[in-house]
């Protein structure tokens, strides 16, 4: 990544800090997050977003949650430790990542059968640690897997932000983007603007931009006519949540960006750690898709509003795209190619 | 239409007199045109916009344009009469409409040869009018044509706005949807936001609701996701220019949501007054999109800036849909299925 490094998640010394991503790209903002109500409004809000990235602040925010929890009971502290798991992962529902990583965190309290809550925080603290660790280099090993899919020189659309904001480093889909740009791959980038909440704006131009990638910025509805000029070589996305049969959710519009990829014969990759898998969901209509208020749309960024008052909306945050759009799933384990009932599956017993 | 009535170019007493659809729905502020200069200047601000407005504010503008124009001389006036056509002609370059509107004008003053500048003068108003009355039959027309393509209840997905607003009365691809209205159809109306200018937002979701028509709003990405709920039996669009093979260029987004309507199996009906078809083009490619500002995307709306300072954009107001993608033209003369190369032409002989 060059010069340009961001952490939109750290602990240091005690404290978790988060840098509040809706402040992007005019203010940078760095903000710590002291209860656990403070840790589920941060991503609530998308202050901290994209599902690796809120998975490690899910980790560190229950370390931070069970502050609160007594010293002495540990059987107490157990359900202390449960109860604020719960609370954090409501804040949002289709990201995978964080019910996953606040699951592996408390299957590491039971497995290791701690023998004082002292020793449980610290155990608590380790696990999050590699929580993070493992996100780096899981994006790292995508970014190399998803290179060697693409040439130098190439246009690339992406869709939303998979970056090194969603992320502990690197980001997935950008992954190989930043590992292509130290290698001078000189490759040409378009960022979907990703309405309403602009991520693409925001934070992918943001990042990209501060590491002298070729970045141009478009409406989402701009993708097809870019597509139809022959500047797309490739289409990169990240994914909330992928289903056992490689149906995957993801931001709002990559869906329809997967259709028109199809459409001009421009393979579609989608970058899912293998932490974003849920093989517990069988196919995409079993992944909740969480609906937003209205006044993302109605309201411009929450400030000025632009729609006629009171008028209906339907703001959905996510949508599935199902697996016969995707060329290849890019995981830090390699590259799936369909059919990706099987070889998910796979790719769990490697 | 009910109750509702817009008029968003009129000519009263003299007074050429726009609705500046910049400023809504938060403001309805009505503005006269006194010059050339200012006439140019909605067009190209969009406070005046949609094919056919553009046409029938062309017309008007040029009357009040020729106010300059000396008393005395015809062929000075001639002459003065041919400079403001083509200098109001520069204000957009995709709509048709616009430099149709002032072909006709010339042509009508060629034709009838006046004796006086004064008799210019009033051959020009009625042609004018004449201009406007048309559209407002062809709207009348088209609604009736395209009606007939649809079912009572039926969801509607429409992008950008080629409603009231966008002509002389009842829109071009809303027409049905009003003449449905009137009639108890109970249409559910889906309206694309249309960034980076919001004309979705600010405009169609606007007089739908003042006139009573169910619609609800979401962003541009979300066409995709609508369609795959099954909710949208139907696409209608307006056009701001039909090359003579049926490929039509409109609002940027307008090619992206066909293809999204063929890969769903929805049908996809464009709405072109023959004002709008352009048989010296052969195809798309010979019709010329307009690249506006960056900053409109930059900025959301005008406002605050959301990119990162000095981000590329790529900026096209409006995107060619290939007419292999349109189930059928809509005319006020009638409905014009494939092969649209042959069809158009005949549409032309009647």
């Amino acid at each position: 990544m060059g010069n340009f490094t961001v952490e939109p998640v750290k602990f240091q010394e005690g404290r978790l800090i988060i840098l509040d991503q809706t402040r992007l790209p005019s203010e940078e903002v760095y903000e710590e997050l002291q209860t656990k109500e403070a840790v589920w409004d941060a991503i609530y809000k998308l202050k901290v977003r994209g599902a690796p990235a809120i998975g490690v602040a899910a980790a560190y925010g229950l370390c931070v949650a069970v502050r609160g929890c007594g010293e002495d009971d540990l059987t107490g502290f157990s359900q202390c430790l449960r109860e604020a798991a719960a609370y954090l992962a409501s804040a949002r529902p289709t990201a995978v990542n964080l019910s996953w990583a606040l699951t592996r965190m408390i299957a590491c309290f039971d497995r290791m059968q701690p023998r004082s809550v002292q020793q449980a925080r610290r155990i608590l603290l380790e696990e999050a640690d590699r929580i993070r660790e493992e996100d780096e280099a899981a994006c790292l090993a995508m970014g190399e897997n998803g290179l060697s899919l693409l040439e130098p020189g190439m246009g690339i659309l992406t869709h939303c932000n998979a970056g090194a904001l969603a992320t502990s480093r690197y980001g997935t889909c950008l992954a190989p983007i930043y590992l292509g740009q130290e290698r001078g791959y000189g490759f040409h980038v378009f960022a979907d603007e990703t309405r309403p909440l602009l991520q693409g704006v925001r934070l992918t131009a943001w990042e990209l931009q501060r590491s002298g990638v070729d970045v141009t910025l478009i409406c989402d509805n701009m993708a097809a006519a870019v597509m139809a000029k022959g500047w797309i070589d490739a289409v990169v996305v990240g994914c909330d949540r992928m289903a056992a049969n490689g149906d995957g959710a993801n931001k709002i519009g990559t869906y329809g960006v997967a259709v028109l990829a199809k459409e001009h014969n421009i393979p579609f990759y989608m970058y899912v750690p293998t932490s974003t898998i849920d093989l517990a969901a069988a196919s995409g209509s079993d992944i909740r898709i969480e609906e937003r208020s209205g006044e993302e749309i109605r309201r411009l960024w929450y400030e000025k509003p632009m729609a006629p008052e009171g008028v209906k909306t339907f703001n959905p945050a996510f949508d599935v795209t199902p697996a016969r759009y995707i060329t290849a799933v890019i995981t830090e384990k390699g590259i799936v190619r369909p059919p990706y009932g099987e070889n998910l599956q796979k790719l769990f017993r490697k």
